[in-house]
């Protein structure tokens, strides 16, 4: 992308460059004056956060070792994202060491600053606390012409430690019990039946599998609990809430996506089932969430694509107050569910409707709008003043997005 | 500046800049234990400590788009500072999105880089809470010519949330209740009858109005309060203390500012007044605070100026032991003073007077020497081990500086 | 180093480099179920973790000027390395101000990407919360041609104070008391009566004396501690403990150094001695610590080796599975020794055996794999869930590096 900074070697086997994202928001909530599940006074936070601020390193070395390091400071602390070393030196695929992406979710491996929404959807409760960044091994592959001279797959497979969080607990241990890390892999499969610049179709299966921390005769460090709050970082509202899942053995994850473009407009959906296996007499539970959303390029252009994943939509006409040029101007709508409700357990079911209005401004620079509208409630975190399940509760968001 | 680490396009239209900046301090207080409120020893802390270890990424996208963020990792944790995206293409002025300095006073205005002096003044008590960096939308202006031929006038105008900090209560939070984000303008206008390279005159006024968080029938999450403490992050010594200014409903400042500059010698000061409005019951506030300063440039340069803030002392030769130059000297003087007392309430009162003698090596490169003389006390944060006020207390200061 | 980021400008007077670097690890401990000192059960980690992940500018002002700031982001916090300024355009000596290792011991002043360990020896317990990075002035000065044409020698000499951390307490202070700062004095000599690209002989002293924090009638804030935990960030298994050792007056430590190269084959160890001087009818206490290390590039490379301190081993020959080039492989041993033990005080006492076999990929990449045995137990911090003291702790890990 044209605006980081870059530099290369006269031989073009070393490689540099710079990178960073801020995204600036500001939000506001109707109506969301509530109680907690406690009886306290709960409200969605309005007003204005930064969502990420991020710098990050990259380098190629040597031609065939790629190398990156991200790390967001939003919030006034450290939060690293992607850290590793990648191989492209084997025709047969890559090979990735560090900490990255599992293999799941087209939503969840897009980035933030492609994303067409603010926010992920309701599925990516399921998701986020359990195949995003890990530290392990991954390898790729990729082809082209499988069945026809036009199609396209690419093929993911990895195994994971944890994440850089769980393995500490606390700032001056000494001798605390943290137990061995548990482990997972993962593995995504995606396919293209039809892959031109204006005209796809996307589809993809995905499979997960974890053992958390070893635990003994010890309690693990770390429960699984799955939550949904408004507005991710800014808004304390946890809206949905599992509280947390003890006596976990394992869990498999299984997810399934479809998408298609033509031209400006786009659509697609994925689904994610979580199955709990719990151990000492507790009952094993099973989750699942989905979204399906649609999109239109007011302006005409079509979303950007690559091996697997939708990329950031480039405006035909930089904005340019000079040339009277607009940018790209992009509508796009999303329905999404979860549903932590199994049996007698009570993690909670919602909707959530999302209406967003997108300004590209040129590859660097995007503004964005979006409405959301929370409904549908069954056993929420939260109950109305007067008692009882809330009927809705509408969100309203702005942000400035600089990324390159 | 020369130095920094810069990229441009090849048709201009992009560019890139790293920056970055390390204070390094050491400090000395002559006569320094007294007892604080609760009758405990307390000392202003001698030693050395790194007052700012900052990295920058600046860039320009498009031409139009400015974008900065800044991190300081001083103290072994992350604060964040400029996080803001700023659009340049307008004929009628600049907008500025993210966090970023609210329009207030010219000592806050200035970069830690370039002030004379090694931290801000007494005054400074009213506004680093307060009108210091906030996330909000600012709008700016400036022309030439008002007048004369040779003047020339600066106005600002922006809304504001509150900054990155007070949104977050804790780290894991559940449900916490944070409440809405409180609000607040402000607005900055500069002008200067005289303008020239060596020679101006510098006449400022702000104003700034803020109502904290809506806290409804729950307590607000942080409470108004000013205190100062010798060698800011250094020292705990907190010599003033209004300690928590509760039942805010709003409060108002007003800023005035005087400056010229006549060759190598200029003078100036800044005038505080902050009007808190409080509700139940609590009686309003009205604080104060001042500062005047003179400086000479031993080595005959005239300080730079840009848009009513005063810049870096750009040395006219180099220190070079080979040349046999010495870089810039630069000799200043500062008489500070604030006062918390109102009536009843009894925030103290105290003066300062600091000496500054400074080296400029070059354009990076700066060294500081401080005295600090603190007096005049009334009710004061602290008293002798006796019992009663102090006399007064003296701090020796010096810095290694290098800011790109 | 190619690779990194750099820029230079057109008279040379002023450049800038950036730099990084990541150590992605797994860790896996053999029969690791112990009973801490208040016997918890106990265990060394076994998993993956982030080592360090660190971004640096590096840069030169106007020639002489010399600056550096580094900061490492593992664990999702920030710990600040490097940062100093320094002055290279003096005949006689380079002067450095700022936050920067102390001078004492050849492994801990050589960098973690050097190595060829994947941590430093026990005898490093001595060393690393007492002679690494401080803020100080530090003054170094080398030759050449002291008796013969081939022998070089290296000396230096600083004043500290204390690292960024122990200045504060808590994130609110207000009013803690935090007493005055220690200082240290250090000084290391090496001299070389061999030198030359494949054969060296290194001989090194140094000394470091330091008092701790003024106490007067208050408690210092943090009291001395020498500690072991199995690769030391990873595993919360702390192996060795002095426990706070407090009324400590000043403390001296002595160290010694030797090392020869000859070819692919080198040897090398150090020794330390630590007196610590007490009061208020504390005992003196007094420890040692020891390793001796040797190492065979199996592909031929002899270790570079500068001004006292052993570098990277470069690779003759690159990885490249084209050109049929395998880099550069290393196979390493080192026994080492620390003694806690004193009279009646029980510190503990172990020793350690490490196997490593380093693969260089090329200047920029490297992999790794240690094997450690500790053993020969005394009094150390854990016992066997039977009781009684263990009799060995085996430990197996892998390290990917990139640094540039």
């Amino acid at each position: 992308d044209k605006g980081g900074l870059q530099a290369q070697s006269a031989d073009g086997k070393y490689s540099f460059k710079l990178g960073g994202r801020v995204h600036a928001d500001a939000t506001y909530s109707n109506d969301d004056k509530f109680l907690d599940s406690k009886g306290n006074p709960s409200e969605a936070n309005d007003g204005t956060y930064i969502r990420r601020a991020r710098m990050r390193f990259d380098g190629v070395f040597d031609k065939d070792w790629f190398y990156r390091t991200e790390a967001d400071f939003a919030d006034d602390s450290v939060a690293m994202k992607d850290i590793f070393i990648e191989y492209r030196g084997w025709n047969w695929g890559t090979i990735t060491v560090g900490q990255q992406k599992q293999n799941f979710s087209r939503e969840l491996q897009e980035s933030s600053n492609d994303l067409m929404f603010m926010e992920r959807s309701l599925m990516d409760v399921l998701n986020t606390d359990t195949v995003d960044r890990a530290i392990g091994l991954n390898y790729q592959t990729k082809g082209k012409g499988l069945i026809s001279s036009n199609d396209a797959w690419v093929a993911k497979l990895g195994i994971y430690g944890d994440s850089i969080k769980p393995s500490r607990t606390g700032t001056e241990p000494e001798n605390d019990y943290a137990g061995d890390e548990g482990w997972a892999v993962s593995s995504r499969l995606t396919y293209n039946p039809i892959l031109e610049k204006d005209k796809l179709i996307h589809l993809g299966v995905a499979g997960n599998y974890r053992t958390p921390d070893d635990t003994g005769d010890v309690a693990e460090s770390k429960a699984l609990r799955y939550r949904y709050r408004t507005t991710n970082n800014q808004s304390n509202l946890t809206v949905l809430d599992s509280h947390d899942i003890k006596d976990v053995d394992n869990f498999k994850m299984l997810g399934l996506e479809g998408a298609g473009m033509y031209g400006p407009f786009s659509a697609g959906g994925e689904y994610t089932h979580t199955w709990i296996e719990r151990k000492d007499g507790s009952e094993d539970l099973s989750f699942d969430g989905w979204y399906a959303e649609a999109a239109w390029s007011i302006t005409g252009e079509s979303r950007s694509y690559k091996e697997g994943n939708f990329g950031y939509l480039k405006p035909k006409n930089k904005f340019s107050l000079k040339n009277g040029h607009w940018g790209a101007w992009e509508l796009a709508t999303r329905w999404s569910e979860v549903n932590l409700n199994d049996r007698e357990f009570r993690g909670g079911q919602m909707s959530q409707l999302t209406v967003a209005l997108n300004w590209y401004i040129n590859e660097n620079v995007r503004f964005m709008a979006d409405y959301n509208r929370n409904f549908n409630f069954s056993n929420p975190a939260v109950t109305t003043v007067g008692g009882g399940d809330p009927d809705a509760l509408d969100t309203f968001m702005m942000r400035g997005q600089v990324a390159f």
